[in-house]
């Protein structure tokens, strides 16, 4: 498997293009995303666990009923959420696209990503399908990552080669994705297309395992969004045999899906709003994945914690404190935990109490980018990663301020 | 009933006071406060539900096994948390007490806040109990109240008159707590003294039946602390026939302490780290008490509802999206959302849909330092109240640094 260019069009038969078609007031910012595959193509999602659902995840969900799709179009702007006319609006954005590019309004996957509760007008989305669809090419990934961005400060894009069946396959994703994020509440928007070819319910099988360890696993600010959506397109582009079933094809689409979404999730993390570091919490020696899980998530979704390390103050009974109220069933009195980053490691409790440390290396380890929480619970031998952010002055500015 | 002057020592026969023992730097910040009970007195405690927990909550909970306590010791500067010989300091600071004091040590209430994962040095505890048993007066209650501030910045103190059997009674209080605070997990630091007489099983129903609707629903910042606890001793000094059941007599007990706990959750909240609002989510119209806890608990938590508050902003999207992802069962489709304060109420959400508003009066509503989020659910008769505050760049600022 290596890393290679492109993004959602790194898969053969994929186009993508993205616009300002005026949703937003910036001129210069792209707001209407479009992801097309030239032949039909698997599809599955996964949604918020919210109640308060965006129009445009009803509205795929329907379209996503028989496992196909063959388009993605994608706002930033707007939510269309909350709205009296939101599936409405919804509707006509999938037939608008349909009918541009003389497909069913099924096989077409909507989103939106903005503000709660202001209406969507479709005049600018009705203009600007004609000049989107013209966009679409081969080289424009990156303008559909462009598009879909909200307070996103870096475009998320990936993609990955890999081998099935003795068939070269890609797959590839881009995302959006910086305030509203928490973990185990399907996720941001998300969107990723291979050539592989995979069957609905595999493809299906494939998402929602993988999810579990990836943008279930990530958390910005604890608030979990109306829109959140991952949707893979799989075209099967590549002509290997159909993955029909578990087995070492099915093995190997899970490795490449899990890279993609492994790498989208640490720059969601990375990028979250406001955020000056990544917060990986490593959390091993758990007596089962749940308790890992439970603990690593605690851990990075903590307000203090995550404004100590904004500070580099390597104030680790916050970790204790997050991990005693994460409602895991663990012996405290057994409990290690590191800092670990790129200037090195420091141990600061063992067996659930402080450890003489060094201030000084504890302050360099907690001055780079990308922070390791490593949190040992030697009480067995299961292991989980989570992800997330340190809080800042500017994500209270960002949100204080957002409609605006 | 009355508001009346005294905090803790507003009830007859308790005696209190503060001092700067030197487990802080800052020589004019108190930090060993004593609270003292002329005559034994029935005692009931609740506790933290964080797994990490305090050394002197293991303690304390030993002590008032037999119902019964006399004195309240608490430091602040350093929690005595995570410390390996953390239980061994919090039965010599009960010790030192009860020897000063003339008790045994287990009518000693010990309690610490500060610093988790730091040894507590003795030292200055020993050397600072004669001054603070010769500074204990019927005047000391603010210089307690004072001694277990940590990043508090306004005293927090109440106290009210009441009648029970004909008796005139006093209950009074004081509480610590600005960050680490979460609903549903005991609470802050808080000590209640009382005159009634009530026996320890009825004083432990009181207190377990009134923070569920008082400190269980307060959130500052979603961190749940390792060292909470809310005590109260009750003297008998008022001479009022001893409540040991329930009736009037503990119902008008119950409506006092009702009243000083309120009291106490707004200042705790309206003084949250950082904060320069107190938020109070009213739900109104829930099929259950339990919907309507949750869904005010949710509002109040939201760290993008918290930013928007800071900023004025009427992002009221924000409000249906904490109640979507709050757990309860609820039909979006019904539900009104209104900003309220002293300058006015505007409604902005009526069905689960926006409607039509002053953006001109929701900046001067929420402009104000108390802000109400008014939440209809119609679809029942239950309600629920919680108090939160705003996220700030000073909560930021703050916890970037606590340890310095």
């Amino acid at each position: 498997m290596k890393i290679i260019n492109g993004g959602v069009c790194a898969a053969q038969g994929f186009l993508a293009g993205g616009v300002h078609c005026g949703i937003r007031k910036n001129r210069t910012k792209r707001d209407l995303a479009l992801i097309y595959s030239t032949a039909p193509a698997s599809a599955a999602a996964v949604y918020t666990t919210n109640l308060v659902k965006g129009a445009p995840l009803t509205v795929t969900k329907r379209h996503l009923a028989n496992g196909r799709a063959q388009a993605i179009l994608c706002n930033s702007g707007n939510a269309n959420t909350c709205n009296a006319n939101g599936i409405e609006i919804a509707e006509q954005m999938s037939e608008l696209t349909a009918a541009a590019l003389g497909l069913s309004p099924d096989d077409i996957v909507v989103a939106s990503t903005g503000v709660i509760g202001q209406p969507l007008d479709i005049a600018p989305i009705r203009s600007g399908i004609a000049p989107l669809v013209a966009s679409l090419s081969e080289q424009g990934g990156r303008e559909a990552a462009e598009a879909i961005m909200t307070t996103d400060t870096v475009v998320k894009e990936i993609a990955v080669e890999f081998t099935v069946g003795g068939k070269t396959c890609r797959i590839g994703g881009i995302a959006k994705g910086s305030g509203m994020i928490h973990p185990n509440m399907a996720t941001m928007l998300v969107f990723i297309t291979t050539d592989a070819a995979v069957s609905p319910a595999m493809l299906e099988l494939a998402l929602r395992t993988d999810i579990a360890g990836t943008f279930n696993m990530i958390s910005v600010d604890g608030d979990t969004s109306t829109n959140d959506m991952v949707t893979v397109l799989a075209n099967g582009a590549a002509g290997n045999p159909t993955i029909t079933a578990e087995g070492d094809d099915f093995s190997e689409f899970m490795k490449a899906l899990n890279t993609v979404n492994i790498h989208l999730c640490r720059m969601i993390a990375g990028d979250g709003e406001g955020a000056t570091k990544l917060l990986e919490c490593r959390v091993s020696g758990a007596p089962s994945a749940s308790v890992a899980k439970t603990v690593a998530k605690s851990v990075v979704c903590s307000s203090l914690l995550k404004a100590a390390m904004f500070g580099a103050d390597a104030n680790w009974g916050r970790v204790l404190c997050a991990i005693g109220y994460s409602g895991a069933d663990v012996d405290i009195a057994g409990i290690s935990v590191a800092f670990e980053s790129e200037a090195g490691s420091v141990e600061v409790c063992r067996g659930g109490a402080g450890i003489p440390f060094s201030e000084e290396l504890a302050k360099q380890v907690l001055q780079k980018k990308e922070i390791v929480i490593a949190v040992g619970l030697h009480n067995g031998s299961e292991e989980a990663t989570a992800w997330g952010c340190d809080l800042t002055y500017d994500y209270v500015r960002i949100n204080g301020d957002y409609r605006t």
